[in-house]
């Protein structure tokens, strides 16, 4: 990123835009293109919605959480009308209740959802909810945005019709860049779309992207060039073993978690983020301005309902086991300062003792 | 840019963010505030036009080149009703043409305009233009991606409801940012519309940078850390040498072209490119792909129907005035190759000579 800028509609390029998007493929697991947007990772599921739904049609989300809820936001301020399947914050949807809530909404057109929601850590069954989809003849949107490139994703096998990331969680850029792909029955749609969109118009980037080699617009240059480089090393590190790195974090995080006394949120918790609920008394809020002023260790909070209650750490990305080792280190002494009573060191040592295994 | 990147939820980025801000208003010249969006500069004129028509208003709009062109897309793309103003590339638009096109459609809510029309190189008068769009009662929008930070622009003073810029000209970063400010009257409009937006939304953007100190979706940090720096910059010189050191640059790339027999493109020519048109027989695309591959000196083209007979040298930002002897000994040595009859080294001297003159 720090090389001097070059212009956008030049073969130096178009190469690095190629490799790129042909080398992000395998994350999303898909044949189809990649295109890529200049916007952070909202601006891509902004572009799911305005390319796929027209005003008037009828749309399911799952709300589990805060990008659940932003799902439904999005789908309402494009004019589409959206059903929601209220998920308690911290589980995950059951396939069953998509099916009941297309069997409720027989017009909805799709059904927009999160692999992994990120504000509490759960996973959400893609694989079958993109079998319920089929079933019931709607498309099938997934928020990747902590999955594409934390774990494996299989969006064909898995009748996945539009699957959005961004820059900066697995891909370890900075943010500003977001990414998605189409099926061929979403492009269809979006090709016989009338709904407004022009700056995310799926159709446009795509053409300008496979046929010209080029985007639509200009290009955020900088991070195209940083997405091939972080390419370069998730490539020499291996798919599988950068899979296997971020599970050997999260499952370091959740034993260090339980030894602590600290209750992991989500019944089926993601690899990217852990997300623990801080013991009776202690304001997670105050744990984590401690641990970033004091102990210069940066984890997040919960947001709305779970703020002050909810400690996430994050493991996706450019990180390695050991920095487990700090996350939870400091934990452990913001946890001793608030008076929660546990066996200093032993958080610490759940985390080297799942690391000694090896991934 | 080469920093760790933090999170936009913190402290350090607030303070970075709302520096950022305050300091672009000059550039601006406003005192309302300016909000940033991570998109490049279409996004930001996607918007302007979002947030200021509704479906099925009406607005004029000046098409005098490629992204004049592109204001009618958008507003046609946002389900409103778009009068073009056509105006021959090259030329700028006449105050009174604005007037009888406001006339001609008397429900028009704006008029959109280019300050300087990137693709011919024009100026258009945006003070004038906004004298026009005050005594009919209309707002005024205006692109100003090549003029903020190129030359002083006046929006409170000229009437302008709406200032979009990006991050890559005169601003010297990478593309990927993109600044709008809108006037209280803008504002007022924005408020009452209903028209479909989310991730373009300014005013929850405006409620999250103004009040919250952060942006309402994850920010470009990179970029805005980077933004902060290059004001620093522009500061350090003085803006109003910032403005000078530029417009030496135009005047010496201008007078370049004069005795090497290149007409100057626009009747009235904008400070921040220099469009100038080749000679009779010559490609202006060979001339230019010759000087970037053999030369290594990048200088841009005609698009449309100027492809092929115009050339482009800008001087913003982060340009010093002997980068023009680059640029024109180049463009100098692609003409003989060419075949162009002209006294070599006329072009070179032209630009010593407006360097001696001094600022």
């Amino acid at each position: 990123m720090a090389r001097p800028v070059i212009h956008h509609r030049t073969p130096e390029f178009s190469a690095v835009l190629d490799s790129a998007r042909e080398r992000l493929k395998p994350l999303f697991g898909t044949r189809q293109e990649v295109i890529l947007l200049a916007s952070s990772g909202t601006g891509a599921m902004e572009a799911a919605v305005a390319n796929l739904l027209e005003p008037e049609d009828h749309a399911v989300f799952v709300n589990g959480g805060k990008f659940g809820e932003r799902w439904g936001k999005l789908i309402s301020a494009h004019g589409a009308i959206a059903h929601e399947i209220k998920v308690e914050w911290g589980r995950s949807v059951h396939p069953e209740q998509v099916d009941d809530a297309l069997r409720a909404a027989p017009s909805a057109q799709a059904v927009f959802v999160q692999a992994s929601e990120t504000s509490t850590g759960a996973l959400h069954p893609i694989a079958e909810i993109g079998e319920v989809a089929r079933t019931r003849g709607v498309m099938l949107v997934v928020d990747g945005i902590t999955s594409v490139g934390v774990f494996e994703q299989k969006m064909d096998e898995w009748g996945v019709d539009a699957l959005v990331t961004g820059s900066q969680k697995a891909l370890m850029l900075p943010p500003g860049l977001a990414m998605i792909a189409l099926s061929q029955q979403a492009l269809a749609h979006a090709r016989e779309s009338r709904a407004p969109r022009y700056y995310f118009d799926l159709l446009r980037e795509l053409k300008a992207q496979r046929d010209e080699h080029t985007t639509a617009y200009t290009a955020a240059v900088a991070l195209v060039f940083a997405l091939n480089k972080a390419l370069d090393l998730i490539y020499a590190e291996t798919l599988p073993r950068v899979f296997a790195r971020q599970l050997l974090m999260a499952e370091a995080t959740r034993a260090a978690a339980l030894v602590l006394g600290l209750r992991i949120f989500p019944d089926h918790p993601a690899p990217g983020v852990t997300a623990m609920v801080t013991p009776e008394g202690i304001d997670s809020s105050k744990l984590i301005r401690y641990m970033r002023d004091e102990l210069g260790v940066s984890v997040q909070g919960g947001q709305d309902q779970m703020k002050g209650r909810l400690l996430r750490i994050g493991h996706m990305g450019y990180l390695a086991p050991f920095d487990m080792l700090i996350a939870v280190g400091a934990l452990e002494v913001a946890l001793s300062k608030a008076g929660h009573g546990f066996e200093s060191g032993t958080g610490v040592a759940a985390v080297q003792a799942r690391i000694n295994q090896g991934i």
